[in-house]
């Protein structure tokens, strides 16, 4: 089936043959996996964890510092900042809506929110805990947390399985439904603005919605090759090889240059844009996408078109309580 | 009358009068200065830019990443994390309740909040940003702020003074009323425990409401010494006189070691202790006040019944809803 869907969506890159697109609303909630079923308790768990600078070694560095639910749910830097200053290679992808992907992280290595949420935590230019049973003993040190796991999971509850668990419910509640794009969808046509519409059929007749497709822009869940074409201008100003994806982590051949697709919900709030955050205005994405991977030379009117059709996928942000966390007590980070 | 204050302090500090201290409780809302009258929208603003990272050079480093608002106000670190990892020699006092303190930075050396709100964000090792005029272009770069400078003060009126206004405006509603002691202090005998009455008795007793007096235990506004008295051990382990406190901005001899007098509100939440982070725990942060400021040795019972004391004056942390940061107009930080 996987291959199935990659073989067609290989053939509509290449001949760009222009599906009807189903246009589709995001639902307002999302689903969740048979072994953690949401509920308020792990939410709110999650939401404290999220927000918590404790889970890095330096005390400085939480979920939120690049993935930003103050803002688009990232940082707008090329790559984030981690503990002490360290910068990495990628841009941090924006978490609103990141329930409705497939698989997680830019080069889809974790297959749920749950196996996401675990990565940051220990990896040294990130949040930089030595490791989950660090994490452990540091939550177990925190007096409020011992209630908060007990009230989300049962008692002496506190682990790396459950914190992630708690931090995937709460992203699971970070949606943006009722964008203009949705409302119009949902029959309100004064939502779009005609040089919306125009954009709107351009992203389907050029063929971007056959990867970006489904309620959130980002297809059934297949990796898609990019760059599909060479272009030695962009290639020399973005660097994008630089980058195998799937493959730094597989080290399969096959697996070179393989990347999730990306929603493009709320994308007008996330500059800069690409895997490695190179290109730092959404109209010169635009024309980049369009020609590395469906070989089109775009016109100015196209792109404009286009931006202000994307323009219309940034959503309702719920209003959120600020949590407040758990006291430390009385230690301290060096 | 400063004068006087202080010398009535500096007695009663030597030879540890006994002055009946006037308990009182915190109000629960703070005085605005004549010219930052407090409004609902410069508070909204004022939340928005205390959490908004883009005022730092990086993008990373906004007033709450060191004075933490989901925490007891500050970091819990001995000194705070600023752009690209750098850190400096001080600890973050605690936003709550600054509004109560009569100036601002551990050395005094801001006469409002307002002043104070200026410095870090062009701190090269706090926020980073170059100048102020940096600052206000990137505000004006950004859309959403235009509309929120207009509803609070009026049209084009993005300013360094009007933002330093309303993150003013917005730190004097942070305020932790109803502690267990406030509740005690308004007649309900039944909110302290014993140990904790006799905690209370204890810091007047041994003087240290000479100085830590009023409803923030802040004293009404004078600087104060310390160390007072020299103690080799401590010296030694803490190294306090390494920073010169007021005289590192005045340059003159007699402001050396001279201080403001922080509040001891939800001082339980707040290590590490002192204006270098040197002490790790509350006991020893109290057994070392009360030998280098009045050269009274405690007993661990006296220690004891003073942080049970101090923990009852932790108080109620005001429910507050995140902000959302206006967009960043595909602009972006390297």
């Amino acid at each position: 089936m996987f291959k199935i869907r990659a073989l067609v969506t290989a053939l509509a890159l290449i001949g760009s043959i222009s599906v009807a697109t189903a246009w589709e609303t995001l639902p307002t909630t999302a689903p969740a996996p048979a072994d953690n079923p949401t509920t308020e308790e792990k939410i709110e768990l999650g939401k404290m964890l999220y927000h918590d600078p404790r889970l890095s070694s330096t005390g400085t560095v939480s979920c939120a510092s690049c993935h930003n639910t103050m803002l688009g749910g990232e940082d707008n830097r090329p790559n984030s900042m981690g503990v002490n200053g360290q910068t990495g290679g990628r841009s941090a992808p924006t978490v609103w809506n990141s329930a409705f992907n497939a698989v997680q992280f830019w080069d889809g290595r974790a297959a749920s929110l749950e196996a996401q949420a675990a990565g940051p935590v220990t990896n040294s230019i990130e949040m930089g805990m030595k490791s989950w049973d660090d994490v452990v003993a540091r939550l177990k040190s925190i007096d409020g947390y011992g209630k908060a796991f007990e009230q989300a999971f049962g008692k002496d509850s506190i682990s790396k399985d459950n914190a992630t668990k708690a931090i995937a419910a709460y992203e699971r509640t970070l949606i943006t439904p009722h964008s203009p794009y949705d409302k119009y969808v949902a029959g309100d046509k004064a939502a779009l603005t005609e040089q919306q519409v125009r954009g709107m059929n351009s992203v389907q007749e050029l063929g971007c919605t056959s990867c970006h497709s489904g309620p959130a822009f980002n297809g059934p869940g297949m990796f898609q090759l990019f760059p599909v074409h060479s272009n030695p201008y962009f290639a020399a100003k973005y660097h994008f090889k630089n980058d195998k994806g799937l493959a730094e982590v597989t080290k399969k051949a096959d697996d070179e240059h393989l990347w999730k697709v990306p929603t493009l919900r709320n994308i007008a709030l996330t500059a800069p844009y690409f895997h490695n955050g190179a290109v730092k205005t959404l109209d010169e994405a635009v024309l980049v996408m369009a020609k590395l991977q469906l070989d089109k030379d775009l016109t100015k009117e196209q792109v404009a078109d286009i931006v202000a059709f994307l323009n219309s996928l940034t959503g309702e942000f719920p209003k959120q309580n600020m949590p407040t966390l758990p006291a430390t007590p009385g230690s301290t980070f060096n």
